[in-house]
Protein backbone atom coordinates (compact mmCIF):
# COMPACT_ATOMS: atom_id res chain seq x y z
CA UNK A 1 0.00 0.00 0.00
CA UNK A 2 3.08 1.99 1.00
CA UNK A 3 3.66 2.35 -2.94
CA UNK A 4 -0.04 3.18 -3.72
CA UNK A 5 0.76 6.05 -1.93
CA UNK A 6 3.72 7.03 -3.42
CA UNK A 7 1.98 7.08 -6.74
CA UNK A 8 -0.97 9.03 -5.67
CA UNK A 9 1.14 11.90 -4.40
CA UNK A 10 2.89 12.08 -8.16
CA UNK A 11 -0.13 13.62 -10.03
CA UNK A 12 -1.46 17.23 -9.93
CA UNK A 13 -4.95 16.89 -11.74
CA UNK A 14 -3.08 16.17 -14.65
CA UNK A 15 -5.29 16.43 -18.53
CA UNK A 16 -5.40 12.66 -18.95
CA UNK A 17 -3.29 9.79 -18.37
CA UNK A 18 -2.42 8.25 -21.40
CA UNK A 19 -1.53 4.65 -22.13
CA UNK A 20 -0.24 1.94 -24.21
CA UNK A 21 -3.23 -0.13 -25.10
CA UNK A 22 -5.36 -1.89 -25.76
CA UNK A 23 -7.20 -1.65 -22.86
CA UNK A 24 -6.30 -4.28 -20.42
CA UNK A 25 -2.40 -3.71 -21.62
CA UNK A 26 -0.23 -4.39 -18.90
CA UNK A 27 0.45 -0.12 -19.10
CA UNK A 28 -3.31 -0.11 -18.75
CA UNK A 29 -2.45 -2.13 -15.26
CA UNK A 30 0.14 0.89 -14.45
CA UNK A 31 -1.91 3.77 -15.19
CA UNK A 32 -4.72 2.46 -13.23
CA UNK A 33 -2.24 2.77 -10.14
CA UNK A 34 -2.26 6.60 -10.62
CA UNK A 35 -4.92 8.80 -9.37
CA UNK A 36 -7.00 10.71 -12.08
CA UNK A 37 -10.10 10.54 -13.72
CA UNK A 38 -9.21 10.38 -17.34
CA UNK A 39 -7.28 7.03 -18.66
CA UNK A 40 -6.85 7.11 -22.10
CA UNK A 41 -5.54 4.42 -24.91
CA UNK A 42 -3.61 4.88 -27.47
CA UNK A 43 -2.56 3.01 -30.31
CA UNK A 44 1.32 3.61 -30.31
CA UNK A 45 3.88 4.67 -27.65
CA UNK A 46 5.20 7.56 -30.17
CA UNK A 47 0.78 8.69 -29.86
CA UNK A 48 1.40 8.42 -25.97
CA UNK A 49 4.40 10.70 -26.46
CA UNK A 50 2.43 13.45 -28.55
CA UNK A 51 -0.83 12.98 -26.46
CA UNK A 52 1.50 13.60 -23.49
CA UNK A 53 2.50 16.76 -24.92
CA UNK A 54 -0.55 17.95 -26.57
CA UNK A 55 -2.58 17.88 -23.09
CA UNK A 56 0.35 18.95 -20.86
CA UNK A 57 -0.93 15.31 -19.32
CA UNK A 58 0.81 11.90 -17.66
CA UNK A 59 1.89 9.25 -19.82
CA UNK A 60 2.51 5.35 -19.22
CA UNK A 61 5.18 3.29 -21.51
CA UNK A 62 7.28 0.11 -21.07
CA UNK A 63 10.67 0.79 -21.20
CA UNK A 64 12.65 -2.15 -20.66
CA UNK A 65 11.82 -6.03 -20.38
CA UNK A 66 14.38 -8.63 -17.80
CA UNK A 67 14.36 -11.01 -21.10
CA UNK A 68 13.75 -8.61 -24.23
CA UNK A 69 15.82 -5.80 -23.54
CA UNK A 70 14.88 -1.90 -24.17
CA UNK A 71 11.65 -1.42 -25.78
CA UNK A 72 13.38 0.89 -28.68
CA UNK A 73 10.23 3.35 -29.35
CA UNK A 74 10.46 4.79 -25.60
CA UNK A 75 14.31 5.21 -26.01
CA UNK A 76 14.06 6.61 -29.18
CA UNK A 77 10.91 9.12 -28.20
CA UNK A 78 12.71 10.09 -24.90
CA UNK A 79 15.66 10.76 -27.12
CA UNK A 80 13.65 13.28 -29.73
CA UNK A 81 11.20 14.74 -27.60
CA UNK A 82 13.01 17.34 -25.45
CA UNK A 83 10.14 18.02 -23.22
CA UNK A 84 9.27 14.49 -22.11
CA UNK A 85 10.85 13.84 -18.69
CA UNK A 86 10.97 10.44 -16.51
CA UNK A 87 8.88 11.15 -13.22
CA UNK A 88 8.69 7.82 -11.80
CA UNK A 89 9.73 4.22 -12.89
CA UNK A 90 7.88 1.05 -11.95
CA UNK A 91 8.72 -2.43 -12.26
CA UNK A 92 5.71 -5.05 -12.62
CA UNK A 93 6.42 -8.88 -12.82
CA UNK A 94 4.76 -10.30 -16.12
CA UNK A 95 2.40 -12.55 -14.77
CA UNK A 96 0.12 -14.76 -17.42
CA UNK A 97 -2.84 -16.92 -17.35
CA UNK A 98 -5.14 -19.02 -19.51
CA UNK A 99 -8.64 -17.77 -19.75
CA UNK A 100 -12.04 -17.99 -21.97
CA UNK A 101 -15.27 -17.74 -21.72
CA UNK A 102 -17.27 -19.41 -19.12
CA UNK A 103 -18.14 -22.21 -21.24
CA UNK A 104 -15.28 -23.14 -23.16
CA UNK A 105 -13.25 -27.11 -22.69
CA UNK A 106 -10.13 -27.92 -23.48
CA UNK A 107 -10.06 -29.95 -27.26
CA UNK A 108 -7.55 -30.81 -29.75
CA UNK A 109 -9.67 -28.03 -31.80
CA UNK A 110 -9.16 -25.31 -29.07
CA UNK A 111 -7.26 -22.30 -30.61
CA UNK A 112 -5.38 -20.03 -28.38
CA UNK A 113 -4.35 -16.62 -28.81
CA UNK A 114 -1.25 -14.49 -27.40
CA UNK A 115 1.58 -12.16 -28.42
CA UNK A 116 4.79 -14.53 -29.36
CA UNK A 117 6.45 -13.56 -26.37
CA UNK A 118 4.03 -14.97 -24.27
CA UNK A 119 3.64 -18.16 -26.19
CA UNK A 120 7.20 -18.91 -25.74
CA UNK A 121 6.79 -18.60 -21.66
CA UNK A 122 3.54 -20.57 -21.59
CA UNK A 123 5.18 -23.46 -24.24
CA UNK A 124 5.84 -25.67 -20.89
CA UNK A 125 1.56 -25.28 -19.53
CA UNK A 126 0.61 -25.32 -23.47
CA UNK A 127 2.72 -29.06 -23.90
CA UNK A 128 1.16 -30.27 -20.83
CA UNK A 129 -2.45 -29.24 -21.99
CA UNK A 130 -1.85 -31.04 -24.93
CA UNK A 131 -2.84 -27.58 -27.02
CA UNK A 132 -0.83 -27.22 -30.52
CA UNK A 133 -2.83 -24.73 -32.02
CA UNK A 134 -1.16 -21.27 -31.21
CA UNK A 135 -2.08 -18.29 -33.09
CA UNK A 136 0.38 -15.19 -32.35
CA UNK A 137 -1.57 -11.83 -32.38
CA UNK A 138 0.23 -8.20 -31.53
CA UNK A 139 -0.93 -7.49 -27.67
CA UNK A 140 -2.18 -10.40 -24.67
CA UNK A 141 -4.80 -7.82 -24.54
CA UNK A 142 -5.89 -8.18 -27.81
CA UNK A 143 -5.61 -12.29 -27.53
CA UNK A 144 -8.17 -11.83 -24.89
CA UNK A 145 -10.48 -9.53 -27.24
CA UNK A 146 -10.52 -12.13 -29.65
CA UNK A 147 -10.76 -15.02 -27.18
CA UNK A 148 -14.45 -14.07 -26.94
CA UNK A 149 -14.44 -16.47 -30.32
CA UNK A 150 -16.10 -19.69 -30.18
CA UNK A 151 -13.51 -22.58 -28.46
CA UNK A 152 -10.40 -20.06 -28.27
CA UNK A 153 -8.86 -19.05 -25.38
CA UNK A 154 -6.34 -16.43 -24.63
CA UNK A 155 -2.85 -16.29 -22.70
CA UNK A 156 -2.91 -12.86 -21.04
CA UNK A 157 -2.66 -11.13 -17.73
CA UNK A 158 -5.93 -11.54 -15.10
CA UNK A 159 -6.31 -7.82 -15.43
CA UNK A 160 -7.03 -7.87 -19.58
CA UNK A 161 -9.60 -11.07 -18.65
CA UNK A 162 -11.36 -9.35 -15.84
CA UNK A 163 -11.71 -6.00 -18.30
CA UNK A 164 -12.88 -8.88 -21.16
CA UNK A 165 -14.95 -10.97 -19.13
CA UNK A 166 -13.13 -14.03 -19.45
CA UNK A 167 -13.20 -17.31 -17.03
CA UNK A 168 -9.41 -17.55 -15.38
CA UNK A 169 -8.73 -21.35 -16.34
CA UNK A 170 -4.81 -21.67 -14.95
CA UNK A 171 -2.89 -18.41 -13.41
CA UNK A 172 1.01 -18.12 -13.31
CA UNK A 173 1.29 -20.15 -16.43
CA UNK A 174 4.90 -17.72 -17.40
CA UNK A 175 8.02 -20.08 -17.18
CA UNK A 176 11.14 -18.02 -15.48
CA UNK A 177 11.22 -14.56 -14.81
CA UNK A 178 9.31 -11.97 -16.44
CA UNK A 179 9.11 -8.09 -15.35
CA UNK A 180 8.92 -5.02 -17.05
CA UNK A 181 9.41 -1.61 -16.02
CA UNK A 182 7.02 1.01 -16.74
CA UNK A 183 8.16 4.59 -16.90
CA UNK A 184 5.39 7.36 -16.05
CA UNK A 185 6.31 10.47 -17.91
CA UNK A 186 5.26 14.21 -18.26
CA UNK A 187 6.62 17.72 -19.56
CA UNK A 188 7.50 18.23 -15.98
CA UNK A 189 11.05 17.39 -15.10
CA UNK A 190 11.64 16.06 -11.30
CA UNK A 191 15.03 16.61 -9.83
CA UNK A 192 14.63 13.92 -6.41
CA UNK A 193 14.62 10.30 -6.05
CA UNK A 194 16.91 7.19 -6.43
CA UNK A 195 17.34 6.97 -10.05
CA UNK A 196 18.43 9.13 -13.06
CA UNK A 197 18.55 9.31 -16.59
CA UNK A 198 20.55 11.39 -18.95
CA UNK A 199 20.88 11.05 -22.90
CA UNK A 200 23.91 11.84 -24.92
CA UNK A 201 26.23 11.28 -27.87
CA UNK A 202 29.90 10.62 -27.67
CA UNK A 203 32.50 11.89 -30.54
CA UNK A 204 33.25 9.26 -32.95
CA UNK A 205 36.84 8.70 -32.00
CA UNK A 206 38.71 6.37 -29.71
CA UNK A 207 38.00 7.23 -26.08
CA UNK A 208 34.67 8.66 -26.17
CA UNK A 209 32.27 6.93 -24.33
CA UNK A 210 34.82 5.83 -21.98
CA UNK A 211 35.60 9.63 -21.09
CA UNK A 212 32.14 9.98 -20.08
CA UNK A 213 31.51 7.12 -17.87
CA UNK A 214 34.75 8.27 -15.97
CA UNK A 215 33.00 10.91 -14.78
CA UNK A 216 30.47 8.28 -12.76
CA UNK A 217 33.51 6.26 -12.02
CA UNK A 218 35.29 9.02 -9.96
CA UNK A 219 32.53 9.87 -8.11
CA UNK A 220 31.75 5.70 -7.35
CA UNK A 221 28.22 5.95 -8.71
CA UNK A 222 26.44 2.70 -10.14
CA UNK A 223 25.05 2.08 -14.01
CA UNK A 224 21.93 0.89 -13.62
CA UNK A 225 21.33 0.45 -17.16
CA UNK A 226 22.89 1.44 -20.50
CA UNK A 227 21.96 1.27 -23.75
CA UNK A 228 22.77 2.63 -26.85
CA UNK A 229 20.34 3.63 -29.98
CA UNK A 230 21.45 4.43 -33.33
CA UNK A 231 20.57 8.02 -34.60
CA UNK A 232 19.19 6.62 -38.03
CA UNK A 233 19.70 9.17 -40.44
CA UNK A 234 23.81 9.27 -39.68
CA UNK A 235 24.30 5.24 -40.67
CA UNK A 236 26.80 3.63 -37.23
CA UNK A 237 26.95 6.46 -35.15
CA UNK A 238 24.57 6.19 -31.91
CA UNK A 239 23.12 8.13 -28.89
CA UNK A 240 23.07 6.67 -25.36
CA UNK A 241 20.80 5.82 -22.82
CA UNK A 242 22.29 6.11 -19.37
CA UNK A 243 20.39 5.43 -16.12
CA UNK A 244 22.56 5.53 -13.02
CA UNK A 245 22.16 5.43 -9.04
CA UNK A 246 21.57 8.84 -7.73
CA UNK A 247 19.83 11.74 -7.97
CA UNK A 248 20.73 14.91 -10.22
CA UNK A 249 24.13 16.40 -9.49
CA UNK A 250 24.80 19.88 -10.84
CA UNK A 251 28.71 18.92 -10.68
CA UNK A 252 28.31 15.29 -12.56
CA UNK A 253 26.43 17.18 -15.62
CA UNK A 254 29.25 19.83 -15.97
CA UNK A 255 32.26 16.81 -15.97
CA UNK A 256 29.95 15.25 -18.38
CA UNK A 257 29.57 18.26 -20.51
CA UNK A 258 33.26 18.37 -21.47
CA UNK A 259 33.01 14.99 -22.52
CA UNK A 260 30.01 14.57 -25.04
CA UNK A 261 28.62 16.65 -28.22
CA UNK A 262 25.19 16.57 -27.10
CA UNK A 263 23.26 15.57 -23.65
CA UNK A 264 19.80 15.73 -22.41
CA UNK A 265 19.14 15.15 -18.84
CA UNK A 266 15.98 13.63 -18.37
CA UNK A 267 15.24 13.70 -14.18
CA UNK A 268 15.99 12.04 -11.01
CA UNK A 269 12.96 9.93 -10.11
CA UNK A 270 12.30 6.89 -7.33
CA UNK A 271 12.05 3.59 -8.97
CA UNK A 272 8.89 1.71 -7.62
CA UNK A 273 8.35 -1.97 -7.23
CA UNK A 274 5.18 -4.02 -7.64
CA UNK A 275 3.96 -5.42 -4.24
CA UNK A 276 2.62 -8.09 -6.17
CA UNK A 277 6.39 -9.51 -7.19
CA UNK A 278 7.11 -10.41 -3.58
CA UNK B 1 33.90 -7.45 -58.47
CA UNK B 2 36.70 -7.08 -56.02
CA UNK B 3 35.00 -7.66 -52.61
CA UNK B 4 32.70 -10.73 -54.51
CA UNK B 5 36.49 -11.96 -55.33
CA UNK B 6 37.17 -11.90 -51.89
CA UNK B 7 33.90 -13.52 -50.43
CA UNK B 8 34.30 -16.64 -52.61
CA UNK B 9 37.77 -16.77 -51.02
CA UNK B 10 36.19 -17.91 -47.57
CA UNK B 11 34.48 -20.87 -48.19
CA UNK B 12 36.29 -23.94 -48.06
CA UNK B 13 33.55 -26.31 -49.30
CA UNK B 14 30.67 -25.63 -46.92
CA UNK B 15 28.41 -28.15 -45.82
CA UNK B 16 25.58 -26.26 -46.92
CA UNK B 17 24.91 -22.09 -46.78
CA UNK B 18 21.79 -21.09 -44.38
CA UNK B 19 20.25 -18.24 -43.94
CA UNK B 20 17.24 -16.49 -42.34
CA UNK B 21 14.57 -16.77 -45.16
CA UNK B 22 12.09 -17.40 -46.54
CA UNK B 23 13.56 -17.09 -50.14
CA UNK B 24 14.08 -13.67 -51.50
CA UNK B 25 15.00 -12.75 -48.24
CA UNK B 26 17.63 -10.02 -48.03
CA UNK B 27 19.78 -12.37 -46.16
CA UNK B 28 19.40 -14.95 -48.83
CA UNK B 29 20.56 -12.65 -51.50
CA UNK B 30 23.73 -12.03 -48.90
CA UNK B 31 24.31 -16.04 -49.03
CA UNK B 32 24.36 -16.05 -52.44
CA UNK B 33 27.33 -13.94 -52.57
CA UNK B 34 28.95 -16.68 -51.05
CA UNK B 35 30.20 -19.96 -53.25
CA UNK B 36 28.68 -23.03 -52.47
CA UNK B 37 26.08 -25.38 -54.04
CA UNK B 38 23.32 -25.88 -50.91
CA UNK B 39 21.78 -23.14 -50.23
CA UNK B 40 19.46 -23.81 -47.49
CA UNK B 41 16.53 -21.50 -45.92
CA UNK B 42 15.81 -21.67 -42.40
CA UNK B 43 12.50 -20.00 -40.75
CA UNK B 44 14.51 -17.82 -37.48
CA UNK B 45 17.77 -16.68 -36.82
CA UNK B 46 18.05 -19.43 -33.72
CA UNK B 47 17.81 -22.47 -36.48
CA UNK B 48 20.36 -20.64 -38.78
CA UNK B 49 22.63 -21.35 -35.57
CA UNK B 50 21.17 -24.88 -34.65
CA UNK B 51 21.92 -25.52 -38.46
CA UNK B 52 25.72 -24.33 -39.00
CA UNK B 53 26.46 -26.17 -35.80
CA UNK B 54 24.35 -29.46 -36.98
CA UNK B 55 26.10 -29.56 -40.31
CA UNK B 56 29.47 -27.75 -39.93
CA UNK B 57 28.29 -24.82 -42.36
CA UNK B 58 27.80 -21.23 -43.02
CA UNK B 59 25.26 -19.46 -42.12
CA UNK B 60 23.80 -15.68 -43.12
CA UNK B 61 21.97 -13.75 -40.40
CA UNK B 62 21.02 -10.16 -40.02
CA UNK B 63 23.10 -8.60 -37.62
CA UNK B 64 22.32 -4.60 -37.41
CA UNK B 65 19.82 -2.17 -39.05
CA UNK B 66 20.97 1.58 -38.83
CA UNK B 67 17.75 2.54 -38.43
CA UNK B 68 16.24 -0.38 -35.86
CA UNK B 69 19.77 -0.85 -34.19
CA UNK B 70 20.87 -4.12 -33.32
CA UNK B 71 18.98 -7.70 -34.16
CA UNK B 72 18.78 -9.28 -30.51
CA UNK B 73 18.41 -12.93 -32.02
CA UNK B 74 22.06 -12.62 -33.62
CA UNK B 75 23.43 -10.92 -30.43
CA UNK B 76 21.55 -13.54 -28.19
CA UNK B 77 22.70 -16.17 -30.11
CA UNK B 78 26.46 -15.23 -30.16
CA UNK B 79 26.12 -14.97 -27.01
CA UNK B 80 25.27 -18.69 -26.01
CA UNK B 81 26.44 -20.85 -28.92
CA UNK B 82 30.28 -20.40 -27.90
CA UNK B 83 31.35 -22.36 -30.91
CA UNK B 84 30.23 -20.26 -33.79
CA UNK B 85 32.51 -17.36 -34.29
CA UNK B 86 31.52 -14.26 -37.01
CA UNK B 87 34.18 -14.54 -40.30
CA UNK B 88 33.08 -12.08 -42.09
CA UNK B 89 30.17 -8.86 -42.06
CA UNK B 90 28.82 -7.26 -45.18
CA UNK B 91 26.64 -4.19 -45.46
CA UNK B 92 23.95 -4.03 -47.77
CA UNK B 93 21.92 -1.09 -48.90
CA UNK B 94 17.83 -2.27 -48.62
CA UNK B 95 16.80 -0.31 -51.35
CA UNK B 96 12.93 -1.28 -52.28
CA UNK B 97 10.51 -1.72 -54.97
CA UNK B 98 6.77 -1.97 -55.50
CA UNK B 99 6.51 -5.36 -57.50
CA UNK B 100 3.24 -7.11 -59.05
CA UNK B 101 1.69 -9.19 -61.69
CA UNK B 102 2.17 -7.98 -64.95
CA UNK B 103 -1.74 -7.24 -65.13
CA UNK B 104 -1.72 -5.36 -62.14
CA UNK B 105 -3.61 -1.71 -62.16
CA UNK B 106 -3.07 0.47 -59.22
CA UNK B 107 -6.61 1.37 -58.42
CA UNK B 108 -8.27 2.16 -55.10
CA UNK B 109 -8.54 -1.35 -54.33
CA UNK B 110 -5.15 -2.08 -54.68
CA UNK B 111 -3.74 -3.67 -51.77
CA UNK B 112 -0.27 -3.58 -50.69
CA UNK B 113 2.01 -6.18 -48.84
CA UNK B 114 5.03 -5.77 -46.63
CA UNK B 115 7.08 -5.76 -43.48
CA UNK B 116 5.76 -2.52 -41.34
CA UNK B 117 8.92 -1.16 -41.17
CA UNK B 118 9.30 -1.03 -45.58
CA UNK B 119 5.49 0.33 -45.32
CA UNK B 120 7.02 3.24 -42.71
CA UNK B 121 9.79 3.69 -45.27
CA UNK B 122 7.84 3.80 -48.81
CA UNK B 123 4.98 5.95 -46.80
CA UNK B 124 5.39 9.37 -49.42
CA UNK B 125 5.50 6.90 -52.70
CA UNK B 126 2.48 4.84 -51.42
CA UNK B 127 0.72 8.60 -50.95
CA UNK B 128 1.76 10.00 -54.19
CA UNK B 129 0.53 6.63 -55.67
CA UNK B 130 -3.03 7.55 -53.93
CA UNK B 131 -2.40 3.57 -52.00
CA UNK B 132 -4.18 3.10 -49.06
CA UNK B 133 -5.00 -0.03 -48.25
CA UNK B 134 -1.43 -1.25 -47.38
CA UNK B 135 -1.20 -4.64 -45.45
CA UNK B 136 1.46 -5.47 -42.93
CA UNK B 137 3.23 -8.92 -43.53
CA UNK B 138 5.90 -10.45 -40.93
CA UNK B 139 8.85 -10.13 -43.57
CA UNK B 140 8.88 -8.66 -47.36
CA UNK B 141 9.57 -11.73 -48.76
CA UNK B 142 6.28 -12.93 -47.49
CA UNK B 143 5.13 -9.49 -49.24
CA UNK B 144 6.65 -11.08 -52.29
CA UNK B 145 4.57 -14.13 -52.46
CA UNK B 146 1.04 -12.73 -51.45
CA UNK B 147 1.05 -10.16 -54.46
CA UNK B 148 0.70 -13.22 -56.46
CA UNK B 149 -3.06 -12.65 -55.36
CA UNK B 150 -5.74 -10.14 -57.76
CA UNK B 151 -5.23 -6.24 -57.69
CA UNK B 152 -1.88 -6.70 -54.82
CA UNK B 153 1.52 -5.66 -55.06
CA UNK B 154 4.20 -5.69 -52.26
CA UNK B 155 7.05 -3.57 -51.22
CA UNK B 156 9.88 -5.71 -51.17
CA UNK B 157 13.20 -5.88 -52.89
CA UNK B 158 14.17 -6.20 -56.82
CA UNK B 159 15.65 -9.68 -55.82
CA UNK B 160 12.37 -11.11 -54.12
CA UNK B 161 10.29 -9.49 -57.03
CA UNK B 162 12.48 -12.08 -59.49
CA UNK B 163 12.21 -14.79 -57.34
CA UNK B 164 8.59 -14.82 -57.20
CA UNK B 165 7.91 -14.09 -60.79
CA UNK B 166 6.92 -10.24 -60.03
CA UNK B 167 7.06 -6.81 -62.48
CA UNK B 168 8.61 -4.08 -60.85
CA UNK B 169 6.20 -1.15 -61.09
CA UNK B 170 8.87 1.65 -59.42
CA UNK B 171 12.27 1.02 -58.12
CA UNK B 172 13.84 3.17 -55.20
CA UNK B 173 10.90 3.98 -53.50
CA UNK B 174 12.34 3.82 -49.54
CA UNK B 175 12.43 7.23 -48.03
CA UNK B 176 16.18 8.13 -46.05
CA UNK B 177 18.76 6.19 -45.29
CA UNK B 178 18.81 2.26 -44.82
CA UNK B 179 21.70 -0.10 -44.50
CA UNK B 180 21.71 -3.84 -42.89
CA UNK B 181 24.55 -5.49 -41.74
CA UNK B 182 25.06 -9.49 -42.07
CA UNK B 183 26.89 -11.63 -40.26
CA UNK B 184 28.76 -14.88 -41.72
CA UNK B 185 29.05 -17.06 -39.13
CA UNK B 186 30.99 -20.32 -38.78
CA UNK B 187 32.02 -22.75 -36.28
CA UNK B 188 35.58 -21.97 -37.48
CA UNK B 189 37.60 -18.53 -35.94
CA UNK B 190 39.29 -16.15 -37.75
CA UNK B 191 42.14 -13.66 -36.44
CA UNK B 192 42.65 -11.59 -39.56
CA UNK B 193 41.08 -8.54 -40.17
CA UNK B 194 39.86 -5.38 -39.95
CA UNK B 195 37.18 -5.61 -37.42
CA UNK B 196 36.89 -8.03 -34.46
CA UNK B 197 33.37 -8.67 -31.99
CA UNK B 198 34.22 -9.64 -27.99
CA UNK B 199 31.11 -10.25 -25.76
CA UNK B 200 31.24 -10.04 -21.74
CA UNK B 201 29.80 -9.61 -18.59
CA UNK B 202 31.36 -6.92 -15.80
CA UNK B 203 30.95 -7.53 -12.45
CA UNK B 204 28.33 -5.31 -11.16
CA UNK B 205 29.86 -2.10 -8.88
CA UNK B 206 30.65 1.23 -9.67
CA UNK B 207 33.10 1.38 -12.82
CA UNK B 208 32.83 -2.27 -14.18
CA UNK B 209 32.20 -1.54 -17.48
CA UNK B 210 34.50 1.63 -17.41
CA UNK B 211 38.00 -0.64 -16.50
CA UNK B 212 37.05 -2.88 -19.62
CA UNK B 213 36.59 0.22 -22.06
CA UNK B 214 39.63 1.64 -20.41
CA UNK B 215 41.81 -1.41 -22.13
CA UNK B 216 40.65 0.06 -25.57
CA UNK B 217 40.88 3.92 -24.65
CA UNK B 218 44.86 2.81 -23.19
CA UNK B 219 45.53 1.41 -26.81
CA UNK B 220 43.65 4.02 -28.88
CA UNK B 221 41.40 1.49 -30.39
CA UNK B 222 37.97 3.05 -31.68
CA UNK B 223 34.62 1.19 -30.69
CA UNK B 224 32.58 1.00 -33.92
CA UNK B 225 29.53 -0.87 -31.97
CA UNK B 226 28.73 -1.19 -28.39
CA UNK B 227 25.43 -3.12 -27.32
CA UNK B 228 23.72 -4.22 -23.45
CA UNK B 229 22.18 -6.74 -23.49
CA UNK B 230 19.61 -8.29 -20.91
CA UNK B 231 20.62 -11.88 -19.17
CA UNK B 232 17.59 -12.93 -18.78
CA UNK B 233 17.33 -15.32 -16.20
CA UNK B 234 18.88 -12.06 -13.76
CA UNK B 235 16.65 -9.00 -14.06
CA UNK B 236 18.81 -6.01 -14.58
CA UNK B 237 21.92 -8.01 -15.44
CA UNK B 238 23.39 -7.72 -18.91
CA UNK B 239 26.29 -8.73 -21.07
CA UNK B 240 27.75 -6.53 -23.88
CA UNK B 241 28.62 -6.90 -27.59
CA UNK B 242 31.47 -4.78 -28.39
CA UNK B 243 33.01 -4.18 -31.94
CA UNK B 244 36.30 -2.44 -32.35
CA UNK B 245 38.73 -1.80 -35.34
CA UNK B 246 41.64 -3.65 -35.87
CA UNK B 247 42.35 -7.48 -35.28
CA UNK B 248 42.91 -9.61 -32.03
CA UNK B 249 45.77 -9.01 -29.83
CA UNK B 250 46.32 -11.24 -27.02
CA UNK B 251 47.69 -8.27 -25.28
CA UNK B 252 44.28 -6.92 -25.33
CA UNK B 253 43.24 -10.05 -24.57
CA UNK B 254 44.91 -10.63 -21.18
CA UNK B 255 44.18 -6.49 -20.04
CA UNK B 256 40.21 -7.01 -20.83
CA UNK B 257 40.14 -9.95 -18.52
CA UNK B 258 41.30 -8.63 -15.30
CA UNK B 259 38.22 -6.67 -15.39
CA UNK B 260 35.82 -9.17 -16.13
CA UNK B 261 33.68 -12.08 -15.30
CA UNK B 262 33.05 -14.03 -18.47
CA UNK B 263 34.60 -13.20 -21.75
CA UNK B 264 33.87 -14.69 -25.25
CA UNK B 265 35.78 -13.46 -28.13
CA UNK B 266 33.85 -13.92 -31.72
CA UNK B 267 36.63 -13.49 -34.21
CA UNK B 268 38.45 -10.79 -36.17
CA UNK B 269 37.00 -10.19 -39.90
CA UNK B 270 37.21 -8.02 -43.48
CA UNK B 271 34.03 -5.55 -43.15
CA UNK B 272 32.66 -5.21 -46.77
CA UNK B 273 30.46 -2.90 -48.59
CA UNK B 274 27.91 -3.81 -51.06
CA UNK B 275 29.10 -2.62 -54.25
CA UNK B 276 25.53 -0.89 -55.09
CA UNK B 277 25.77 1.07 -52.67
CA UNK B 278 28.67 3.58 -54.30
Amino acid sequence: MFIYQKIKSLVVDPDGIYYLGPKGSFSHEVALKIQGENYVEQDSISSVFAAVNKNNGIGVVPIENNREGPVNDTLDNLFHEDEIYINKEIEMPIRLVLAGSSYTKITSETKVYSHNHAIQEAKRTLQKLGITRVIPVDSTSRAAILAKEENALAICSEFAAKIYGLKVIKSDIQDGINITKFAVISNNITLEGDRSVVLFTVPHKPGGLFRVLQSFYERNINLTMIYSRPLKEIPWRYYFYLEYEGRYMDELMQSMKSNVEEIKFKGSFSFLYDNARF
